[in-house]
């Protein structure tokens, strides 16, 4: 087999077999094939796609890149839930203890984030001392202890992944159905998932810009899910305007415990719901009525926050020190009327020019800084009223830039829901 | 500016400005973007195509990345002639010298093959002794002596395209009509040409699949010569099955004494009379009618095979020594007929099994070992007749693999010129 024979193959828009696919990645992962020809690969795989059949071979063999995971120990209740990615997206932290608390067991494996994206791992280690690197022994222990523990993906799953996300990222080739679906499942399979919750995120500040996109991306999911016996469900959710208030690590760390306190701004709650009470349905096979139902209880009881108490606790972090800048600025609007969209790319690039985001896997960040939403779409605004505050410490962002984001009008718009459609 | 934005733009099929392709260019060179990021962009150039404007832009940021040579001292007299790469291309053997002879200056910037396409300087190195590297004094003395010369491209000459060139060729990103363009207009412009023939390949044996392709190549060519004040003739000519009757170095300079000695196949022959009588048109300004009885006369004269010896020798070949390997079998046909088509990349990469060709920059070839079409397409061949003969060395091709380029049938079908279209 040749290299540039496949990688011509695909640039032709031709359909490759299961062993060219298996060929290049194998080839990847043991260095034999340079990053420059995989780049080239990747991005002839953007523009000519692959049917379903090639993104199960790219799934299986990026699957079988590195160890797999056995979780079949903990019999037909563990459940997982997987976002594609969005702004102010701190879903986890709330949805994983919420669902752990009705006594479905839930191994997340999260990773860092990258670009504009925050990774939840991020999200949890501004909590000072907490622990994402837990061993074999350690989850397990946890699991039985509290049905949840949130941790590091392991180093040794689906090694091709790492190395082709990784190039992904710097070679404009991330947007791309069959390299999303097939990045995401096969670490999801790998990591020992039988029942799959699956957020896919559609808009400005999305991966998927379209609903059709999206739609497609799920079903494909769904489609690989089946062959090895995976449960897939989606949730397809807007991601125009970033999620509830807070941008940045340690503020949407904040902004979970306050939810978990039963202080929701209405988009979360929404998406919060929909997506614990699939996971419970799923893992207690329930209706999903019945799933709400309890769901709604151990939110209003407590007993969800309780098990993120215990969580932070066993995973070593200290609840009282969550790192947040203490130095703020408002930005206030310079005018009256209606706020119909706020723009989460935006908002995202602003946060991370502030120091909350990363550009290479190496870069440190600052757990401290973003921005708090004091005003949703959908909301009235005065002049001069507050519309964002700026938590910073070394940089600031210039008012003017931040006012871009905002889309004030004179009419109210119709206000719809973050839940667009459910594909399962 | 960013790598990835301007990659993710041309992605996404955008026109990219001026400085957006410096930029890459520019940065790439100067080994500031690697050659992962330079391959996605690439493909995605392969892709998504560029407009006339762009493929300009990229063009000159090549053309200014390395030296440019000034060959003005010589009037208007020096003529170019460029061809895209075709199986047994010995063309420029042939016609350099008759064009010389009739006292047009030819400076000839060679390169070597890789993949299947023989080069000009590797065929001339099969000679004893050739020298091929001349230092700038050397040629300018060779001009004015004999009108000629035969050289390596200058080192300093168009350094992003040496780069790129070795990256699209192990990356599939060769087939593709801006970076072809770009290319070679890069090279001919730095050298200093003003007047350029260029032999355009269309069919299975060459990079252009369609006269559809190749006419497109040809036009845009033609111009972003005109933004250079450079004139470009374009012939359209077929290479469906390989040029005349040799494949493989040695091979090639003893057809292509032959040719200068009145010995021609018909094809090669018709080829050699276009172009040599386009570039003589060009370059004493005469009419194509008058340029061509020039061309045929010096043909038959033996001033064009004069010029040609003068030329061996003034750059230390010993004409007596062509490199030719003493071992050989034919391959006789296995049945009674026509020949209506001999695959010319299948013959290609049977020639460069048997050690004619190279995969790597770095690989040795031998220059001795090659074909020898014993019949063309039209040709009636008994059963046991021999259809080509093989010079080898250290490797041999099975009989059964050679057959199979060759189609015999029953009906002899039309005869057709190589010449396809000019595009002036």
């Amino acid at each position: 087999m040749n290299v540039v024979t496949i990688i011509n193959k695909k640039r032709q828009g031709l359909p490759l077999t299961k062993e060219e696919i298996s060929y290049m990645v194998d080839g990847y992962v043991k260095e034999e094939i340079p990053d420059y020809q995989m780049s080239a690969f990747l991005m002839s795989i953007c523009l000519k796609n692959m049917n379903e059949e090639e993104i199960f071979y790219l799934t299986d063999a990026m699957l079988h890149s590195g160890n797999l995971l056995d979780t079949s120990m903990f019999g037909i209740h563990t459940v997982d839930k997987h976002s594609t990615g969005g702004v102010g997206d701190k879903t986890t932290l709330v949805v994983a203890p919420l669902v752990a608390s009705t006594g479905v067991d839930v191994i997340k494996m999260s990773g860092r984030g990258l670009g504009f994206t925050g990774g939840t791992i991020d999200k949890l280690e501004s909590i000072h001392g907490f622990q994402t690197y837990l061993t074999e022994e350690e989850w397990m222990k946890q699991i039985e202890e509290i049905h949840v523990c949130i941790a590091s993906g392991g180093k040794d799953l689906v090694l091709a992944d790492k190395k082709m996300y990784a190039l992904r990222d710097v070679t404009g080739t991330v947007e791309s159905l069959p390299l999303i679906a097939s990045s995401i499942m096969s670490k999801k399979i790998a990591s020992g998932s039988k029942k799959i919750v699956m957020d896919v995120k559609v808009g400005k500040g999305a991966l998927m810009k379209t609903e059709k996109e999206a739609e497609e991306l799920a079903k494909t999911m769904i489609q690989i899910g089946k062959r090895y016996g995976v449960t897939v469900k989606c949730v397809l959710s807007s991601m125009d305007s970033p999620l509830g208030y807070a941008i940045g690590n340690g503020l949407e760390v904040k902004e979970s415990i306050d939810a978990l306190q039963g202080k929701f701004a209405p988009d979360f709650y929404e998406l919060v719901l929909s997506l614990a009470s699939q996971m419970v349905a799923l893992g207690l096979e329930i209706s999903k009525e019945e799933a709400e139902e309890k769901v709604i209880t151990n939110l209003k009881n407590g007993q969800a926050y309780e098990v993120f108490l215990k969580l932070v606790e066993k995973q070593h972090g200290n609840i009282e020190k969550v790192d947040i800048a203490d130095t703020t600025y408002d930005v206030c609007s310079e005018e009256e009327g209606y706020i119909t969209s706020i723009d989460a790319l935006g908002l995202a690039q602003i946060s991370s020019k502030l120091g909350s985001g990363r550009e290479n896997l190496e870069d440190t960040i600052d757990y401290g800084v973003g921005l708090w939403l004091l005003k949703k779409p959908g909301d009235f605004v005065k002049k001069g009223e507050a519309l964002l505050r700026v938590y910073y410490r070394e940089k600031i962002v210039e008012k003017e830039e931040i006012l871009k984001s905002f889309r004030i009008e004179k009419e109210q718009k119709k206000g719809t829901s973050i839940l667009l459609k459910y594909i399962v």
